[in-house]
């Protein structure tokens, strides 16, 4: 079973990495971009034991202790079989 | 309209990130961990001008020439309306 963890800073919390890559983007010729936010992203590859739902409870549980920083990110898991 | 762009390793390429991570939580006490892979996520408003094939177009080249290093990473390209 595999596990896709998707890690994103709250809306409101500002993210000078995402501005300095819009303002990359934008000196390379791209127009038209409005707002640039960057995130992380987690590919977790699971023993397969358990169901879905185990997979599921395990990763968030992962998700918010250990890969995100609840007081400032937001995380969402999607779990594939 | 709001574009997402996912990058990740390559399959093959070594990614100590993600070995990091995934010796970290088994030492956290999460079992049944079979790989981590760590990527990259940005979330890219766009001003609205054009049809959704036009963004993903434009968002594709930005993925492939700014956003990523196509020798060792893949991206996916999501559009929202």
């Amino acid at each position: 079973m595999k596990a896709k963890v998707y890690v994103s800073l709250k809306p409101g919390i500002l993210d000078p990495q995402g501005k300095a890559i819009q303002h990359a983007v934008e000196l390379l010729g791209f127009d038209g971009i409005a707002d640039v936010r960057q995130g992380k992203y987690f590919e977790i590859a699971l023993a397969d034991s358990g169901t879905p739902e185990e997979a599921r409870e395990s990763v968030s549980r992962m998700a918010r202790e250990v890969l995100s920083n609840p007081i400032i990110e937001d995380y969402r898991v999607e779990i594939e079989a």
